[in-house]
């Protein structure tokens, strides 16, 4: 019993740790209009949170046709090609304040906290992203617009931005491999810088993995994959709950 | 004549890439409270920007206790420690759309364009930091205060934020040091993660500067300096500003 709720607790911090629930995807029947339907949350969550993976009108056409091109290659709804590779990860700004739990849970929570990636309230203002996962391959791919409070160099994204959206994209395809876990090591290479504005491929694959260490290696692309613009490596170690919250 | 308005302009984008004027401490008599007294802007400047440097009602007491202490080792207003090592470091949130510019200026300037640690109008949301600079020891000391909205793992600071503080932090001593530069690599150790909400120190120093290279080495400790956090390197590349605008 107690496992259980260990273990229904590493869940639901997992999931909060990238605002991502990549287990949710295996029982959906379809990842593109409805992924909390047909799972039931009732007892888990107050209320359906906003997904922020899903398009908004600041989507710019580009944005559009490569969301479309991936999501035509999802599970569709009612089971069309049920053994797509690709799922659509969900996204939130927050999980753990839906979540029901114990002492050692609301310790961490905090009301007005929000996931870094996803703290504007303005759409297109900061990160606009979708991550898709490849379940067969190991990898995901994630189409992010830079939006313009990203700035480093004067018309290009701050270089804590992309390592901020490679941390994201690489522990996403960690997190649905491992579990609950925290980043190590990120290793960064700015090739060529990103101009604000532009929408870019992150590319994230599995290298190895060994015990409790998880090795993501990453690209980030302009969106026709003609120009590289950074390179990463990210190192990835799987943790217990009590690790996170000191017990 | 050709020369000095590219030099002017390099400066202008070099104090843009990282919305830092290291020259202009050079030329001031305090850093303390008047940052841009006796230093004639007219001709560069429309208004007078915002120095989000200086502390507000969001910074805690630590931030402020240990504010305190370095301003105490800086320059002081009448020039009482004229030969103090340290300087407080002005930051914006822009400094190009102030600028005058030819075309090849207005080309990189989107108006709704903001650095992405000075993007939030909410005092204390994000990022809250100063930076003081150690001219004789080539290092830097950032203080820094992370907001709720940076968090990534539940209740801790998001690895991508603590990316962006350290390439900001290294890449203010390397503008001091280089001028116009970029961000080349980042390697970064994750050893302790940050409560959200606290204040810790980032140190920066400069390790190798060879031709265009510049090589820092940072650390992130608590603010008592028992805990290290995080540990990284950069290397940053001097460019001029024909490279940044494709020239």
């Amino acid at each position: 019993m107690f496992r259980r709720a260990v273990t229904a607790l590493c869940y639901t911090a997992a999931r909060a740790l990238l605002a991502l629930r990549p287990h949710v995807h295996r029982h959906l029947p379809s990842v593109r209009t409805a992924p909390l339907l047909g799972f039931n949350l009732d007892s888990r969550w107050s209320v359906t949170p906003h997904d922020y993976s899903l398009p908004n009108p600041s989507w710019s056409p580009e944005m559009m046709r490569l969301y479309d091109h991936y999501n035509s290659l999802c599970e569709q709804e009612g089971g069309g090609k049920s053994k797509a590779p690709w799922v659509r990860m969900p996204s939130y700004n927050r999980l753990l304040k839906y979540a029901k739990g114990g002492q050692c849970l609301s310790k961490m929570v905090q009301a007005k906290a929000r996931l870094f990636t996803r703290n504007m309230k303005e759409e297109g203002a900061s990160f606009e992203y979708v991550v898709f996962l490849n379940k067969q391959e190991k990898m995901c791919t994630c189409i992010f617009q830079a939006g313009h409070l990203l700035e480093g160099p004067p018309g290009y994204v701050h270089g804590g931005a992309i390592a901020t959206i490679i941390d994201t994209v690489a522990g996403a395809l960690t997190t649905y491999l491992g579990g609950l876990v925290m980043t190590a090591n990120l290793t960064i290479n700015y090739r060529s810088p990103i101009p604000l504005g532009s929408v870019v491929l992150v590319h994230s694959l599995l290298e190895k993995m060994e015990e409790r260490k998880i090795l993501i290696f990453c690209q980030v692309t302009s969106s026709d994959g003609s120009k590289l613009h950074t390179e990463a490596t990210g190192l990835f170690l799987s943790i217990s709950l009590g690790h996170l919250i000191g017990g």
